[in-house]
């Protein structure tokens, strides 16, 4: 094992991953289970469940009989079935016609039936939360799903506030997505059988992580080159992102009200995309968001200082990097 | 204690529930507090944490600490709260305009609102269950809401099926009402520290008693004074209950036929209605429907037949005479 590369390893690790997502979605109901697949098998990248599986490795460092290792597993997806129900839902809410570049569920099968399968990936994620019996499990996830559901309402309360500050997106961005990350962290270590404060590192090392992912993230909504053709999704709804609230800060009068302006219209067209990002760029907004990424990316590795040095912690620290590099 | 009679202690009971109800809708955010109250306090029956605290008690029979009892009273208010989170995403599923004969919460804050705070009032019913750090408890909470959110599937895609069967009905009133309702008589008996048999007998009184509460729902809505006034909601919506499959059973060709019709019509007429309640009343629909609510409820006392006789059991046998006659 030691001598493959990261990414082979990693790789193996999804392939697992990829194969218990698709034995447990066994509702015996047919339309269920397609609107599940249909979201669940729609390009995620896997990370919540992968963070999960090499947070437990991290501590168990291979010691681990067939079935605690299935269990694993099984656990691991059931943080991509949460994910998958809030996608759900938030098209509904946005009124979505697109996720991942194709058509949403709720373009195919309607709000109705999009809103009742996102309550059944939600009870589906706790069923199998519960199936562990382990109260700490429990904790984390109820408590996980509550800063969620609260989030998503104060995000749509949101909406149009363009005076969103930075401690307010950040707030924003930990409930949306780094609360969900840690979760997996804390999770993989809990039954990595880690001690309470090895918990908290893990803990604390997702909740960075998942900030920096969702920074990078609404970077690449301006920067990436598959959004390049066209406008970034952030940007034709209007949110306020990091680098608007960075270059908004530094604008002058002038250029601040006309990059506000172009975010309050209602059909913007490439070229106000690209004068937005032109104001953008030139205030620094983009460079200040990677830099606060970067930080952050800094600050959760620091939480794995500590713990012992093993293929995981390498795994781990190898992800961190990737989360902060990658292009779409 | 035992000198009052059943309703004042139950109105006592519910006088504890309904603080409770208060004291624990707590979120930092006023919106949500505003839209959980108007869902949580527009005239519910409160039955769901009743049965459980009565579930309890039958098996403690007061030998209970005053802690363990606000924490009974906490857990209890979690059944009102799943509940509240189905009507709230039924009412977006349903389009519906009114809930209770007040406008539906849809109707005041938007269906992405109602969505959203839905999704926040079952995180914080897990959220409640997970303080109790029984994997018990959780087990059945969780197969409750899985099996409840299955049943809202089927419900959707059965909603224009004029062929339900007798069998269907009732699988869909079990998911529906059924379900949850012996959860919390299982729950309850499992924090009363019942045996394993006790706990299963709770759950078996509650499925009964949850079929039967849903049938005579069904009656009230062509039966009721209350609506008398007014078309019964699931005539207007074309939704076959169980009086309309029995005079479907019995009708002839040609009653059969204008009966269909009545329920297919897009906006049916007073006229219609009566018509309607003419021709399943000839045909024994409500007679039978009544007889089957009446078996139901006879086979839920049967299960508390071998349990020890005490207050809380007179309570419970109270309470299924109660359901059975109510009269809205």
């Amino acid at each position: 094992m030691k001598n493959l590369n990261p990414l082979e390893i990693i790789k193996s690790e999804l392939n697992i991953i990829e194969n218990t997502l698709k034995v447990y979605l066994d509702s015996q109901h047919s339309f269920i289970n397609q609107v599940s697949e249909y979201i669940i098998f729609s390009g995620g990248k896997r990370i919540r469940p992968l963070l999960m599986i090499l947070s437990a490795k991290l501590f168990l460092n291979n010691t681990i009989n067939k079935e605690s290792l299935e269990s694993l597993y099984r656990t691991s997806i059931l943080f991509e079935y949460l994910h998958a129900a809030t996608l759900l839902h938030d098209d509904v809410v946005d009124d979505a016609q697109f996720r991942r570049g194709r058509r949403a569920a709720r373009n195919l099968w309607g709000n109705q039936a999009t809103i009742l399968v996102g309550d059944y990936l939600y009870a589906k994620a706790l069923r199998i939360a519960s199936l562990l019996e382990n109260p700490k499990v429990m904790n984390v996830i109820t408590q996980t799903t509550l800063l969620m559901s609260e989030g998503e309402v104060l995000q749509l309360l949101n909406i149009d506030n363009h005076n969103l500050t930075e401690s307010e997106y950040e707030e924003v961005i930990f409930r949306k997505t780094a609360v969900l990350i840690s979760a997996c962290c804390e999770v993989g270590a809990i039954l990595g059988r880690a001690k309470p404060n090895e918990c908290l590192l893990l803990k604390n090392f997702g909740k960075y992580l998942g900030l920096a992912f969702q920074i990078v993230d609404d970077l690449l909504d301006y920067l990436s080159e598959e959004t390049g053709k066209d406008l970034g999704k952030d940007f034709k709804e209007g949110k306020v992102t990091l680098p608007v609230i960075y270059a908004l800060k530094s604008a002058e009068k002038e250029e601040k009200n006309k990059l506000l302006s172009l975010l309050k219209a209602p059909n913007p067209t490439q070229e106000d995309f690209e004068t937005a990002k032109k104001i953008i760029e030139k205030n620094k907004g983009f460079v200040k968001s990677k830099e606060k990424a970067q930080h952050y990316i800094t600050l959760a590795k620091k939480c794995l200082k500590e713990l012992p040095n093993n293929l995981y912690k390498n795994l781990l620290l190898f992800i961190s990097d990737y989360l902060l590099e990658r292009k779409k």
